[in-house]
């Protein structure tokens, strides 16, 4: 007994220790996405928070329960339980040959209709042998199925349901189908149906590479009568010989590639009449070398608008279409840029007035939003934007809607009772998201959620409410039903920590630094090592990424460090990223001054970030390192070609090499065409630059990407052969451009294992 | 002056100084080929030395002379200027339309008939816009051009020259051409030409992947009346998609490869007429899965004789056919194994005795000659061979001309005055190639050539004389003509070598150590360090490569050791080899101890070398590396992962990784195939080993490596991803199985990189 309770004591003693300096390490798998414990570490969420028109409502593995906005009080309003029920006698009334499976969990369901107590779910239908996706529709008043309908195609994807007719779009292979009910989809592309899948001739697809914001190829029209889909011709597009080598024998995967100052796709929007089941085109001309983009309705289905851009991508028209017809009506506005100009959302009309729509431009040298009247119409003229690079000519009357030296990132909707627009924006730091309301008439802004950091919403149909997801470095995760008045509203979650609470984690902080260009303000994160000590030299990596349409700091968990960041500080490195010229969110010309010559200006900004290093006491200056991916992996490269002497090791991961293997609608909006800029293409080619090596410079790619194909890669390695210098070399086999899972943690010991041979 | 004589006297004394640990350091430019000194630094040669029959002749540039047997007398017979004022007065008399380009050396020239004063050479019709080759024949007596024609085909190669009827027959593309003189060559298949070069069916090249001895495609008949040739159809043999990145956007370069189990093509012999221009095919039966091998002919050119096997290549037939008809006429001779058979050589008849022919077979466990009597046929009856693994039914009458524990492995000719067979063969140690005439009547074997090491030998028509080329560790090369009667010859040549002046080298020996099956005496080669130290501890590196065919140990320079080796040992490394069972030159039962498990056994005799590396005072038993390419490489992958504790770095180049991914000639002999020996497959395939990689593994790979294609590589690292254990790569961009020229050099920094980088 005696000897127990001694024990014991030991054991308190012990445990007590453990608190500060003494909590244990972290490993990959517990910082690294598809880690082991990675999901465990994660602050708590609440999946499954959606709006029922104007009710929150949160759809659990066994209920979902109706969530009251004010008091936050929930109700049960479906049980899984019922659900299995009704799908068990669902079975017998549609005469299924095979009965319908057991659904296993209601956290995918959704409820389409504000006035109908219904839920849609995909669930199977079949037995172990075979089984087919079906569609569901249950109303959970009457407790029974009220519809379900066949997805007969296995490969079926780019789902898009429309709630006013109940028509559910979808593609599968090469073609477009749309389903109400029953067994038999409508292929809207029956002529293409009977080829095989060719990959030439695509329907119903996103187009042009998900540039310019687009995101899918389907678009009901308001009231469902029609679909507007994308087609794209690609016969002429080359093929990139991708290789799969898990087959018996390696076989060829060729994959359309558009490669810069190469033959680019053919893009047309056609609309497939509900009623009729005919296919009109819209008669936008010869399509060859032109991108259509952001398509989107008028109210009334009558029209139909796109922003329509040249390839040289300096040169914007708002479009309008007869819907009916195909008839090109009118063009709305316009502008040109000496650089680029790149629409990336569809315009908008006002709920309260079918009459007026918000168009966004940068050209003002920031993203903000114009109303513009349908009902004033004016001969256009051509005007000089506040960014002088840029000119414009409205066709209608215009109104700004926001201005500043900030950008609006989302319009989330809209109040209509108090006729104002519900965004997000950077308007208090480009490092974080809020959002306001934005009032149409006297333009006035009022904060809603007033915690500095990211905030993203999701916003009632009525737009009195929003579920407010909120995180900072403060904050790990808050989640708020927010009134858009302002008020207080009611919390659903804030969760702590569980890295915070277990493992020793390094110092991080934020600051900014001046560009290369003497004045412009640039963010860094900096994380000094685990349990770090002044007197000592650490070793130093720069994490970067440094192109446009990404931001690596922002007023999130860890300042939006990734876990690697934080397990190369446990590991005794110095930490810090800069995000310098070219990248996202600090407005058109930050971002825009890299045109015609990618890298160059970008690097100057990395090289402050790496004086900084070597300014810092406890940094060994002559051990920096840099690692990155993607454009990341091209500065990395870059960087260790250009600035030898600063740069002793880098990994990089996925990078472009030469601008003309990129494809052409990213690469020439940045870079223009090989033909039309030589000088531009020859300077950022890394292969003119191979001799420069002299540090340590891994390469690892995946096997089969498709957005830096291997050939960049592949072709540096020969550069540097023929020019003697010995860069190093890994593959993810079959991965594309980024690695997942399990590969992911191998990727970060791998990439750790380098720095740590010769970066120690 | 006085200032000038001290001078001197200093530089005097600095040279004397340079002699012995003072060498220059050499570098891999000086010892790999490719390298931009390495070529200086080989022992002189002379090449261009060939018989006009019975007279020595020596192609030089600008002329070429007689050397006289007996004397070493050399005598100008033809000069390049006389070719040249022929060649410009050949233009008019053959009136063609561009004029013949100016000869600029006489080195490649030949002299196809003894009893004609003519030289045969390739030269170009053209200017500098256009031309095309021709072959001139040049009348060095008359002094004039006596025939011309052209080789309009520009991917020409396969040239196969028939002095009986001045014919040359070449192939280009998938086709075979015959062309005597003039403008025109005959399409011997003819049907094919109108067709774009598909790749499917070819014909005139050498088929079975060059397995069986096969190194060409065209079999001229004796007296020139007939072309026999090769038809191989591989329309049904599978791709394997290679993938250049050296076009703007990369390519596929799909590359017929018959994967081990997999559908394999279909071989016919056919042979075609001169006089009629008829072909017909030998009426073999259905050519699945069978291989037609070791074409030859009857002296009276009535029969033609090939040795053929099933699939499973365990049973070998000569076969004797009619050339009219293509009739199969009789089977002369079988022999099975329980293992395999293989046979390497065509049939020769004897010059002085129609009747009779020599046939090879390993039935005694060792490549021996055998005369087979075609007038004394008998009933066949099946014996065992002293192998007792083969059996053997013959039905000829047959006489061993060899036996014993060596083997032969060439026939060089015949003297037919004397009836003696000129052979090489292995018969004084098997670390050496002499020269014997071997006694038909009393099987009587005398050397030629008496110098301990590698001969080999240029016969004269006659067989009185031979040109031989002599090296051994300790003579860097010698040049004789030796009378075959054993009498003292004239000497050519006896040359320095310019390593061993210009270089401080290590120290290389041979010696034995026991297999470890405890019974066989292997051979090793060991390298010290370069100003060895007995009392330091060094790193060693086993350089092996296991498989058949090969043996890295001979008695020549350097004992065969390559640049590398001297360079390694240079950089402070112990290097090793050891010729292990299932290696050249020590019989059949040595090699075949392999079979359906390659690397296993094999594997065994390497540690036994690591062991003995281990128990040297002066090899630190921690740091043992182990380098190796293609088999090499795939006994290195294999040592790194099945004896991790003791070999502790590898670099594997071009490695069979799986045996399913090679090819079915080589790989199903040693390994039958996956269907019927899925253990042995299983049990060598390295991905199932991919977990327990302990050590720091580099693997190489040539990017369109056609012989251990990329997949086997790839799949590795797959394996190694998912079993979380992490190889090196890198990959020569559109290289083959191995790197030459500038990228050789590269290669060997790489390695030597690597080596330096983790076992040092």
């Amino acid at each position: 007994m005696k000897k127990l309770l001694s024990t014991l004591l030991v054991l308190l003693c012990m445990t007590s220790f453990t608190s500060a300096q003494e909590k244990k390490a972290f490993t990959l798998d517990d910082v690294i996405p598809g880690g082991n414990n990675y999901y465990n570490l994660i602050p708590k969420n609440l999946p499954g928070l959606q709006w029922w028109e104007n009710i929150c409502v949160r759809t659990n593995i066994d209920d979902i329960k109706e969530i009251n906005n004010r008091t936050g009080k929930e109700t049960v309003l479906v049980t899984l339980e019922d659900v299995n029920k009704a799908l068990q006698k669902g079975e017998k009334t549609y005469k299924l040959s095979l009965p319908i499976k057991k659904l296993h969990s209601l956290q995918r369901a959704s409820l389409p209709w504000g006035d109908k107590s219904v839920i849609m779910f995909a669930g199977k239908v079949g037995n172990d042998n075979e089984s087919t996706t079906y569609m569901f529709f249950y109303d959970f008043r009457q407790k029974e199925l009220i519809n379900m309908f066949r997805i007969k195609e296995e490969n079926a994807t780019n789902f898009d349901f429309c709630k006013e007719n109940g028509y559910l779009a979808y593609t599968a292979g090469d073609h477009l189908y749309i389903i109400r009910e029953g067994e038999i989809a409508t292929a809207i592309n029956p002529e293409e149906t009977k080829e095989e899948t060719s990959n030439n001739i695509i329907y119903g697809q996103a187009v042009h590479r998900n540039e310019f914001g687009i995101t899918k190829g389907t678009f009901w029209s308001p009231n469902g009568s029609f679909l507007a889909f994308y087609r794209m011709d690609q016969s002429m597009v080359t093929d990139y010989p991708q290789v799969n080598t898990t087959t018996r024998i390696a076989t060829l995967v060729p994959d359309k590639y558009p490669m810069a100052g190469t033959v680019s796709h053919k893009v047309t929007i056609g609309i497939y009449n509900i009623e009729t089941g005919k296919i009109i085109y819209l008669q936008a001309g010869d399509p060859t070398d032109r991108y259509f983009t952001n398509i989107s309705w008028s109210p009334d289905e009558k029209n139909i608008y796109v922003i329509e851009l040249n390839r040289d991508q300096n040169h914007a028209q708002l479009v309008q279409y007869n819907a009916e017809t195909g008839e090109k009506q009118a063009i709305l506005y316009e502008e040109r840029h000496s650089k680029y100009v790149e629409p990336q959302h569809p315009i908008v009309f006002l709920p309260w007035d079918n009459t007026k729509f918000i168009y966004w431009s940068q050209r003002d040298g920031y993203h903000h939003l114009y109303l513009m009247n349908t009902q004033k119409t004016q001969q256009g003229k051509w005007e000089t934007g506040k960014d002088t690079d840029d000119t414009y000519c409205e066709y209608l009357q215009t109104t700004p809607l926001t201005q500043g030296d900030w950008l609006v990132q989302q319009i989330l909707g809209f109040n209509t009772a108090k006729k104002e627009i519900i965004i997000s924006s950077t308007e208090i730091s480009p490092l974080q998201t809020n959002i306001f309301s934005l009032n149409i008439k006297n333009k006035k802004r009022s904060l809603i959620g007033n915690e500095n950091g990211m905030h993203s919403a999701l916003l009632s149909k009525d737009g009195t409410y929003l579920i407010d997801y909120f995180t900072s470095n403060e904050v790990p995760r808050k989640i708020n039903i927010l009134p858009t008045n302002g008020n207080k509203g009611v919390n659903l979650l804030t969760a702590t920590d569980p890295m915070k609470e277990q493992y020793n984690l390094p110092e991080i902080s934020i600051g900014t630094l001046k560009a290369a260009d003497g004045k412009t303000d640039l963010y860094y994160r900096l994380i000094k090592p685990v349990n770090f000590d002044p007197n000592k030299k650490y070793p130093a990596i720069i994490y970067v990424y440094g192109g446009p349409h990404a931001q690596m700091i922002h007023n999130t968990r860890f300042y939006d460090a990734r876990g690697w960041d934080l397990y190369m500080a446990q590991q005794g490195y110095v930490m810090l990223t800069v995000d310098g010229r070219g990248s996202d969110n600090r407005g058109l010309l930050f971002e825009n001054c890299t045109f015609r010559e990618l890298g160059t200006e970008e690097m100057k900004d990395q090289v402050e970030g790496a004086k900084f290093l070597q300014s810092l006491p406890y940094v060994d200056d002559q051990k920096i390192g840099v690692h990155g991916w993607s454009f990341g992996g091209f500065m990395t490269t870059n960087l260790m070609l250009t600035y030898p002497d600063i740069f002793k090791v880098g990994v990089a991961g996925g990078p472009v090499i030469d601008w003309q293997f990129y494809e052409i609608m990213y690469g020439e909006r940045y870079m223009d065409m090989p033909q039309t800029n030589p000088e531009g293409y020859k300077n950022s080619n890394l292969r003119n630059k191979a001799g420069n090596l002299k540090g340590r410079l891994e390469i690892i790619i995946g096997g089969m990407d498709p957005t830096c194909v291997p050939q960049h890669t592949i072709t540096f390695l020969r550069a540097c052969i023929d020019a003697g210098t010995h860069p190093d070399l890994f593959i993810y086999p079959e991965d594309g451009h980024n690695m997942v899972g399990h590969d992911r943690i191998h990727l970060h010991e791998h990439i750790t294992r380098y720095f740590i041979d010769h970066l120690k």
